[in-house]
């Protein structure tokens, strides 16, 4: 007695899948900038001013109008009148004339009709003169009004995930809040009979929800807010109102286990049984972790994950995550480190498969050596020993030692 | 008029002079496995059991003694008696005589005397009994008690970072609660008379404490508490309160700007004036950042940053993140992506000195291209552009285009 047929899709027609059916969709917020660490922007970031907003010295020196000290020499020197001395908090604007000079500390504004800065190393004070032993080039130890950032400028692109420096931007180009996406919540639904709440003190035929917890801590890690669902036994009329609740509440629903084909392998035929749901596939060819499902529920996507926890994470970096990203509009985009293989390793796979290999990447001092961790799919300490994987593509049977290959990393 | 002088050391012995001045001194707190994401382990973790606890089914089949079928062939099948079916979440225990068999579901514990499972896909079923076909090997198809984690191994070490499936590790090994370092409290303090608490509608001679705000991001990043603290004008006797009363209550003081050798550069002062505090160094031979300087005060440490954007990033990076994960008795150890120079760069650097510069990643498919951005220190737009930054070392006059380089992230 089988639920249903799993038909394997690649990895590629199922990205493409997902592109289809899922719609950005996550409204925007505005948030205070103080708030903002890690939010994605909802729309590119204009600059309304120009950052510094006027000249401003680069260094302590004296500032000066290059014209008057065009023919300085140690011989000749030219003698200005110190007017001022202006300081980065100075809020009085002032203004030089012919043969006039001021002090200024570094960031200070410039004064009206100043053009180049005299470093204080290279300056000489007498009384309240100052020589001016050779010329000063404009633009000389001067930050020009709009040479960090240009009023009308795009400083931000709509999806970016800010950072520290990002808000320091923010903040010097005077906006005080930024609008972001609201973060996608993330409703977790662990499958099985076998579950329980408990953690200390297992009993057997009892399972802590331990994928459940892995997955939310994922979540956090790419900017969700996961949302805690309890265990649902295996019956498929309680995961089809359970489904039909988190959909309801959330903005993408994750399944975890029950996504095989074995007599208790149910989320898929509970799927099926709603009115208002797609099973958009059901199968993706990538090992481990075939099992991973697409479907719409009322509207919101759902991953079925199957229940290994090898495959498990798999279906969560590869296809729930690309769901996320899409609901915020983004393209999951790793970076890669690059490793050679510290030993051979045999990837056989079946035509069209991708087979994904947890791995140690170990520094050699210059370079990264990737150790290959292989075990089964129900263990979990291949994925705590490994801070990466590695995806071999199609037709590859073997790897040999020192090859090359681009690791990302399991965080 | 100087406040002090500046003595740049190199960039190792002031990581050794951190490292002999800052104790690993932050305390233990238990917390609850489902807040524990993205903490750091006080401890060791070793396991009080084996995972799984008891021999496990890998695959939908049938659990049968092997010594029963060893002679089992297609033309003389062995019928065994189908005695019960099991699930993951069968509670009570049963075992296998000889000529029985039982339904294994994935996950089920295998009964008491069997040692191998026959996948139902090879299963041939009638009524009542299996008809087995071929003989099966002791330990086919079965995730052995331990075989995931051993009673008595150490699973995690101390001052790893917890992620996802570490959490989901603790869970199995039946752990509610875990042993994290409480997180360090980072008290940023940022000095200048022009700062203003305003972000939007800037005046003249005011800017705001976006430089607090971006260190905010960074310590939040790696784990800490970012504490903001009013800013306080250039003053050595209101610099000196500010910083006696911020390390009072945190972990780690970090003053921004003020760290320089200009007339209002008075950190240093004030940090000398202190009864109970003591200059470690002040000048590392980094650029930008050499005006970074470390103390203790009180028995707290305190990095000085300097002011301009990028010289404070730099300070963070490498001075005032190396102080920080000492307190967790940890140091900094950052993946780098290989990239090759997109282009030539000139980075004359000063005896000693290494040169940090700002790039842009960007892959080409196969390889990473590190594109330089370069730009006075005060533009802000340099690290907001880039997503990395190369470290190079003394003596380097000229990077060739194509040259390989280690690019550290900046997230």
């Amino acid at each position: 007695m089988w639920s249903r047929a799993i038909k394997y899709i690649r990895l590629e027609e199922a990205l493409k899948a997902i592109d289809s059916h899922v719609k950005q969709s996550l409204p925007a917020e505005e948030v205070d900038i103080f708030d903002a660490y890690g939010r994605f922007l909802a729309e590119d970031v204009i600059s309304k001013i120009d950052v510094p907003p006027c000249d401003v010295a680069h260094f302590d020196g004296y500032a000066l109008r290059c014209s008057d000290v065009e023919r300085a020499s140690p011989v000749s020197p030219i003698r200005l009148k110190i007017k001022a001395r202006l300081y980065p908090s100075t809020k009085e604007p002032i203004s030089l004339g012919p043969g006039e000079a001021a002090y200024v500390a570094t960031g200070s504004p410039m004064p009206v009709g100043a053009d180049g800065v005299l470093p204080v190393e290279a300056s000489v004070v007498r009384g309240e003169y100052l020589e001016v032993r050779h010329g000063v080039r404009p633009g000389d130890y001067v930050v020009k009004a709009g040479s960090d950032v240009r009023r009308g400028e795009v400083v931000l692109r709509k999806g970016h995930r800010l950072r520290g420096q990002d808000l320091a931007m923010l903040a010097l180009m005077g906006l005080a809040k930024v609008k972001v996406l609201s973060r996608p919540r993330v409703c977790i639904v662990p499958i099985g009979d076998e579950l329980t709440d408990e953690v200390g003190a297992l009993k057997l035929g009892e399972v802590p929800c331990s994928h459940a917890l892995m997955i939310s801590g994922f979540v956090l890690r790419d900017g969700g807010v996961p949302l805690r669902f309890s265990r649902v036994p295996d019956d498929a009329s309680l995961i089809s109102e359970a489904v039909v609740k988190a959909a309801s509440s959330s903005d993408l629903v994750l399944t975890i286990g029950g996504a095989s084909k074995g007599e208790k392998d149910l989320v898929a035929t509970a799927i099926s049984k709603i009115d208002e749901a797609k099973i958009v596939f059901h199968g993706v060819m990538t090992r481990p972790g075939r099992q991973t499902g697409f479907a719409v529920v009322n509207g919101k996507p759902l991953v079925m994950l199957p229940g290994l926890v090898q495959s498990t994470i798999v279906g969560y970096q590869l296809i729930a995550r690309s769901v996320m990203f899409k609901l915020m509009g983004l393209r999951v985009d790793d970076l890669a480190i690059k490793a050679k293989m510290a030993c051979d390793l045999r990837v056989p796979q079946p035509k069209g498969f991708k087979r994904i290999v947890f791995v140690r990447l170990e520094s050699d001092g210059s370079d990264y050596r990737a150790w290959p961790l292989i075990g089964e799919s129900p263990l979990l300490s291949i994925p705590v020993k490994a801070n990466g994987y590695v995806i071999f593509g199609e037709g590859l049977e073997y790897v040999e030692k020192d090859s090359m290959v681009d690791v990302y990393l399991l965080q």
